[in-house]
């Protein structure tokens, strides 16, 4: 391990893609069949969902990608790994999601609620990397997202087999996700950290493109949120739809107010205008089944906004001195927070709703145990995993090569494709 | 307000958004409701409808957003300001377009398309801006989207009370705010402008952000010339997506040869492909009634990009000079001329459609009145509104802080996200 | 013709432009019609189809656009020739796929299905383009795609006739498209690339617009491949989609993992990000008809990944120096070698399927009868358009102006948009 250059991945990366990848292939082999070959299906039901897939895609592929490229010479980390991950994570999801239907029926099915599903997985991963992001090596990420997927699938099933419980994904995935990733950078902290990383800024010229990856999380947030919504109370889609969409648009009113508000020099936060618009989705997706009014989601999104502004703002720091966790792309505020809050607002939603008092006081008991259970799990999980990529083995990167694109990718002004290819 | 540095919207942009949003949220509580929750829809339409509506989005929200990017230092404001003044006015529309509902019903229904005609009329608004770009803080830009909104919603109001007409969103959409926004920004004059604004500079980095804008648009405005076509006549939405189609494919075409053509050294202007290409769309937008035969769409087309083309190159400057309006985004060419243009082939096609003479010289004088009442109350309207924000009390930027982020947001080398959080 | 100035095109472009472009409005003038004109369809189908056809003309304007932008000086260009010679071949296509039609019923209908076929053909010409890509101008360009759409055109019809077979057009797309492209820049070899072309570097700035539209072709290239499968069998469809996203996820893990073990220092080359992970969806779209099972298309997407990564690094030099074959985006390993290794994988699937051992036999002389048939057929036509754009009429740029965007653009920090008006 030279002091100079970052250490070679190439003992390690591609041995474990390949494994990776020849043992996905054997499993799909062996225990997976795509239904359009079992069953047909007729072709309404293909077209009325293909394009909601294809909003989550984008989503999870090129919006959280893009997010991460405002580090400034962290960019083509930022969307590349989280190609990588995602694609990892999403074939791992599927097989894990399938067990069940594995075991009572023999074959995993694959179409494109499966594929959903597995990228909603593969979405909870990506949030926790965001803790992460920078201070990591790809092998500890792919790794990394294979035990949250893990565990993320276990805790649905320990809900649905100890609670009687199937929540929608959106509730728990902010959360789990955002716990998982916060317990990581918690094990994982470095010295570094303490100080400034020396190329942990943001970019100028990088900013505009973490921009487009926001407002592509932003624009289709909705379809995040009513895919999983059950259609055949086709009402609670288009209200799904609606909810978050103004939720949505309250928060980046709210985000931009409160980022103003917070600054000595009345400025706006570019960050914040990244992420905090965001907060709203969240909250009204993880409470999506309590909301039933526009008000409801507006003022749902309305203190989503200015709960994770403010953490932004303030927490963040805190976090770093107090609890020495440094949170790259302040998850708590973004995902965490914004999570809870939406939680805590299904709870009085559903006890409004509710007729009697037992049924009122039955729920709660039940959504409180939900929560903490998760929480408890993804705290667990979080440190077991961090614990494990502490070693030495997966070859960490050296404090000053954190957050620079030169330890990994063949880039610069130096290495030309072509002279490069000259001189082979 | 100290002469170095851009005055501080702290105690202006925070109370005005706050204000607006608890207000929205308040209107809503009492006076909407959430169609899925009246009462179930088919999934079908929903489905249907859906992607047509993230079309819309992508193109307000991502589309004009990007395409604003071009001046070198002004990417984030250009992209940042249009998501805030997009949902601003977007819930804004939502309660005017409502009034009749909620005058009948008692209350607004919020649905997938009100939520569409409402992103129309938030689009007005953005053209209008494009005008003024750069030269004014986001109060004044939320303000000025408020008036607009509210002006562009009168005058469908006052063509359909006084002249019994409802015509597409599409037609009035583009000469009303390219109208408006001259008008304000005639209002608005400043010294500045004499000269050239000293950041007032295509960005060759930025360039390629607004291609980006300029593209989404182009591919989308299929769905932004169809969304509104009414559904019952299926064969309408086909033949308004297959004309703006091939309209936008003539003026891709037709641009580029103008362009070339129009410059001394035969080479291509950048500006020229971001805006001569959507001026086919627009046109065809406008006449969309009108068009049935392929041909008359890429006829059209043709004439609308070289009408923008010389416009864009020669119009700007002149405009500049003998009227002292300075129209930072050359929404004249772009969307103003293209659009009587668009008029014109209408009313002309119409006529040749029509059975007898006493029709024609109807539809004529109707349509003739239309545009003359719309171009009148937005000139109006503009006037208005550009006494009102040249009031001091908004704090406008000095001249020297025009077409600059750095009056707005807080970026720059200077200021890193972590580094700052450190000295709180 | 200076020697310091690239030539001017204002004496070619323009003509060639607008001859073309007035044109095909008077073909289309007298022997197209839009079908919703005709017959009236149900508003059912256009829903469906339409997200589908946006899918793809996503891919054709924005992703191969951007993908393109990756040389650091050329990226305006990348983006812009992109757009002008897709919407000319499109044009062009949509009149030679309706001979057939036009020959029968007299009239060529436009439609949804039939604007995709056309863009198809467009793409199978931005392919070519991918290996002159910064060699060439844009009347050279537009020529090229012309021939090339014919030359495809030409060939489906021979197959129809000769070998009484219509394959889908993802077959031949790739494979006519790459050794067009081949032969073109081998015919259109300059001096200048023996060394390294003086601004052929990848630029870091514009690296992320590059993954931009490499992910967008990522993420869209299921629609790519299943638009044109026949809905008629509609679990197909979703096959089709399911597969090509399980060969891109592990064509995107494979790739990674097979740059960094080809990389000395053990990183990831950031052009293998681009163009590698689209192999997997390259080799299935064109064995898709014989694709069942996901393993089948995981083990085509990891062999293609192996394949075109492998090639990537080690061929491109290789054919630059044995074969004088200068190829910008490395076609043969993007696209003819996937291409190439999804026709065999296709020949032994379907095979297998067969029943009995004459019609295998039957099947398999047919299939290679096709793509020899293919590929003789692009080699002499790029031959062909070769040398017809070797002659100097068309004004080549000279080897230093190779890769700049200055040859074409009107930009650059002397250029203001404004100050270039005020001087007029």
């Amino acid at each position: 391990m030279a002091p100079q250059y970052a250490p070679s991945l190439r003992s390690r990366l591609p041995p474990l893609l390949l494994f990776l990848q020849t043992g996905f292939i054997v499993i799909y082999a062996f225990y997976t069949d795509i239904e359009g070959y079992v069953k047909e299906r007729d072709g309404n039901t293909f077209s009325n969902f293909y394009p909601e897939f294809q909003d989550v895609n984008v989503m999870v592929i090129l919006g959280f990608g893009f997010l991460w490229t405002f580090l400034v010479r962290y960019g083509f980390s930022g969307a590349g790994f989280n190609l990588l991950v995602a694609v990892v994570a999403t074939q791992c999801a599927v097989i894990l999601n399938g067990i069940d239907s594995w075991y009572y029926r023999g074959k995993i099915r694959i179409n494109l609620r499966s594929l959903v599903d597995a990228e909603m997985c593969a979405a909870s991963a990506l949030i926790s990397i965001g803790a992460v992001l920078g201070k990591t090596n790809p092998v500890q990420l792919v790794l990394m997202a294979l035990l949250e997927v893990s565990g993320f699938v276990l805790n649905e099933w320990l809900l649905h087999t100890l609670l009687k419980v199937r929540p929608l994904k959106d509730m728990r995935l902010h959360i789990f996700g955002a716990f998982f990733g916060l317990m990581l950078t918690w094990i994982l902290h470095r010295d570094g950290s303490k100080q400034q990383f020396e190329k942990e800024k943001f970019g100028r010229k990088t900013g505009l493109f973490s921009m487009l990856g926001s407002i592509f999380l932003w624009m289709f947030w909705p379809s995040f949120n009513s895919v999983l919504v059950d259609a055949h109370t086709p009402g609670r889609k288009l209200d799904a739809v609606c909810s978050t969409y103004l939720a949505l648009a309250v928060s980046a009113v709210t985000a931009a107010a409160l980022s103003v508000l917070s600054s000595p020099k009345g400025k706006v936060n570019l960050i914040h205008m990244h992420s905090c618009i965001l907060a709203g989705g969240v909250a009204v997706g993880v409470s999506i089944s309590g909301v039933h009014q526009p008000w409801e989601a507006m003022a749902i999104g309305f203190t989503a906004a200015v709960v994770s502004t403010i953490g932004f703002r303030y927490l963040k720091n805190h976090m770093l001195r107090a609890f020495q966790c440094h949170d790259t792309c302040a998850i708590l505020s973004t995902h965490g927070l914004p999570g809870l809050l939406g939680w805590l607002a299904q709870l009085l939603l559903q006890i409004r709703d509710c007729d009697n008092h037992t049924m009122a006081i039955r729920f709660a008991v039940v959504h409180i145990c939900t929560v903490l259970f998760t929480i408890s799990l993804s705290v667990a999980m979080g440190i077991i995993t961090g614990l494990l990529l502490k070693w030495n083995i997966w070859r960490p990167s050296q404090d000053r090569k954190c957050f620079d694109d030169q330890a990994f990718w063949e880039v610069g002004d130096q290495v030309f494709i072509f002279s490069q290819a000259n001189t082979l």
